[in-house]
């Protein structure tokens, strides 16, 4: 008898029909003896309907009340699903992130759970109850209702399993697993048996949107078993867990692609110090994110090029801005290009193999794919090349690292994990 | 400077332009010094649709769980409410019927609320805070989200002005205020200035939907002067206080009807000790509410009738349970008329007027209206007649009582009241 925490998205909860189906799942579980603690996300449309009611409201919502009135999208859906599963015959009871305990900071629209009051879930555990936790939300200390911004489900029942010494967490979701590329576009993409909490940070940071970036931070922190894996398919999923020697193994586990960033370039910037913190002071400034940045030798001694990624929906607000500081400066003038991909190669093993980023550069040259920009960390490598060989990108490099073949080291059980 | 408690029902905030006006009219009042605490109920339709989607679900909701899904309608409007008010430039912030201290018992879907912890409202007043409370819920001792039943925001408003000690509690409807009679059959119907607790509480329950039964016996219980009004148009409304000197001199305040419920009627009814037990415990067994009951002499000696009213849509049950017990105590047939109305003067002078049943008598006499039942109370006469001949019976006994006369007392001040 394990106690699991279940996490289910939004299209696995979109309506009556899978609300009902995914109740019959739980309660099956349950028949087994596992004691279970079911987190649930708004039904999908469901949030972004309220943030355009809000928006017909006002253009900008005050951020305590529109917590107040998304965290509704939840406590429609654990209501829905406890009436489903009590009409089964079991028992089970819904709870709000008030009544769950789940206290965060006071960052409405991103708040961060502090702690977690474990006593109303074990409770109502200790009852047989199956307890389904409104997912997203929370409260801070003075009472007030939070949530936890996008995708903070998953968060939700990583902590909760976190708090309640869960011996696994299950993120069902609309696809089967983490794979080594996405299957769209590389029809080799394989599905991993297992990967690290290193590995999946790297991933979901990438744009592999399977788990929550900071579901993962926690998972990792307090030594949680993630395995994510569909709710519409019975198969196995991928185990998200600390890394083992198997994994060692495996120079690269996975090769991720980002579309949504756009490529910035300001020549012959003088080659002084502060300048670097003159130019991304406004655009920080501004709340935009830069990814990727490179300074290389601009046309004569004395200036450099600082080239930069960021966000396409931020690539024109700053443009503006870089031109500016341009002229401020005395830099030069200001290229941009929106149409690059970010391709990474992510893996543990890049950290005992040599040799790893030579080949990745060899394969893409080998298509007469041009890189332009460069950058590496302990365990990925990315490139920025032109968007239009991204997918081309993807299948040679797949190729390449041989992903589409079973490591070795054989099949292993959830089991011996927790 | 006055502490008082608005309540908006479900149609004057059916929309996000009717909200906006609300908290204009709020502020506006606000901006008179007044401090103020607004209860809202859920937007028009809204728990309807909610009542809907939990019978997509299953066609019996757990009760607990109900209460969880219908009292997102009221977080909903004091969200998007809080946010009008911030977006005019004026401090608001919602609070739940958790946060707002409302504890109840714990009797799902038709709660009563046993108190009020006022503290967390009075912090938010003063702070200078317009304070939104979500009408119609609260929760209980063990934490549960509970639902107060229909109307229940009207309770909700009253017993927060009499925790509060506010001065005045105006609940804003669809409707000017308390009249003599349905205007939309009688036209002479004219708007009373003010009524008493006892009045309107035989004016609620007789089908005068204009304010909850359970918030005027609140109301009287506490001595909270209850302003009705319009939220849409401006007007003076009618205050509900308690009886005074002036009340007195008025002997009839308004008439009513009722025409949902039907007379079933069981003839030949041995004239035994606890025959009428054996009748009316398997109705209410039933659940089925009845109202009046008249027993008159039967066929022949040793056997009664018994005649009796329950609402409409239980007239088919009731006539099955009454057939099965007359058959078991040997009874005659049972008789029934769907086709009937409740004719009900009301008014606190009938105590001290004698005659007041007679002019009613004669009155419906004189238009060949027919009696088929009397019940009368302290206050009140109710008359069961054909239903047909509703309109006629109101607008002629309107006249006779000259209801559409000013009563004598000159206008009246709300501040004397409170």
């Amino acid at each position: 008898m394990a106690l699991v925490v279940q996490k289910y998205g939004g299209t696995s909860v979109a309506n009556v029909e899978r609300i009902r189906a995914v109740a019959e799942r739980v309660i099956s579980r349950k028949r087994k003896g596992d004691d279970l603690v079911v987190v649930l996300s708004a039904r999908a449309g469901e949030t972004d309907s309220l943030i355009r009611l809000a928006r017909e409201m006002t253009p900008k919502p005050d951020p305590r009340e529109l917590d107040v009135l998304l965290s509704v999208g939840e406590q429609i859906t654990v209501a829905l699903f406890s009436m489903a599963v009590k009409d089964m015959g079991y028992e089970a009871v819904s709870m709000t992130g008030y009544q769950a305990g789940i206290i965060t900071d006071c960052c409405y629209g991103q708040a961060r759970i502090h702690w977690i009051e474990t006593l109303p879930v074990m409770d109502k555990l200790h009852d047989g109850k199956i307890v389904v936790v409104a997912g997203f939300q929370g409260y801070d200390e003075e009472g007030n209702i939070t949530t936890l911004g996008r995708g903070g489900s998953d968060t939700t029942a990583v902590a909760l399993a976190a708090a309640l010494g869960a011996d696994l967490c299950e993120i069902y979701t609309d696809v089967e697993g983490v794979f080594t590329a996405d299957p769209n576009i590389c029809s080799k993409a394989r599905k991993l048996e297992k990967i690290s909490y290193e590995e999946m940070l790297e991933m979901a940071s990438m744009g592999a949107k399977v788990l929550h970036l900071r579901s993962v931070e926690f998972g990792m922190k307090y030594h949680v078993p993630i395995m994510v894996l569909s709710s519409f398919i019975d198969a196995p999923g991928t185990l998200v867990t600390k890394e083992d020697d198997d994994m060692e193994r495996v120079v690269v586990s996975g090769i991720t692609y980002n579309r949504n960033e756009a490529r910035i370039t300001v020549t012959n910037v003088p080659d002084v110090p502060g300048m670097a913190a003159r130019l991304f002071r406004p655009i920080s400034d501004a709340n935009i994110n830069v990814d990727l940045i490179v300074q290389g030798s601009g046309s004569t001694p004395g200036v450099v090029n600082m080239s930069f990624t960021v966000p396409k929906s931020d690539y024109e607000k700053t443009i503006a801005i870089a031109q500016g500081v341009a002229a401020e400066i005395g830099a030069g003038t200001v290229h941009s290009n929106p149409d690059i991909a970010k391709i990474s190669i992510i893996g543990l093993g890049m950290r005992n193999h040599s040799g790893v980023a030579t080949k990745m550069f060899e394969t893409l040259a080998r298509e007469n794919i041009n890189i332009k920009m460069i950058t590496t960390s302990e365990i990925k490598i990315s490139a920025i090349i032109d968007e239009k060989y991204t997918e081309l990108a993807v299948r040679v490099l797949h190729d390449a690292f041989e992903l589409e073949k079973e490591p070795p080291g054989g099949v292993m059980k959830v089991k011996e994990e927790s």
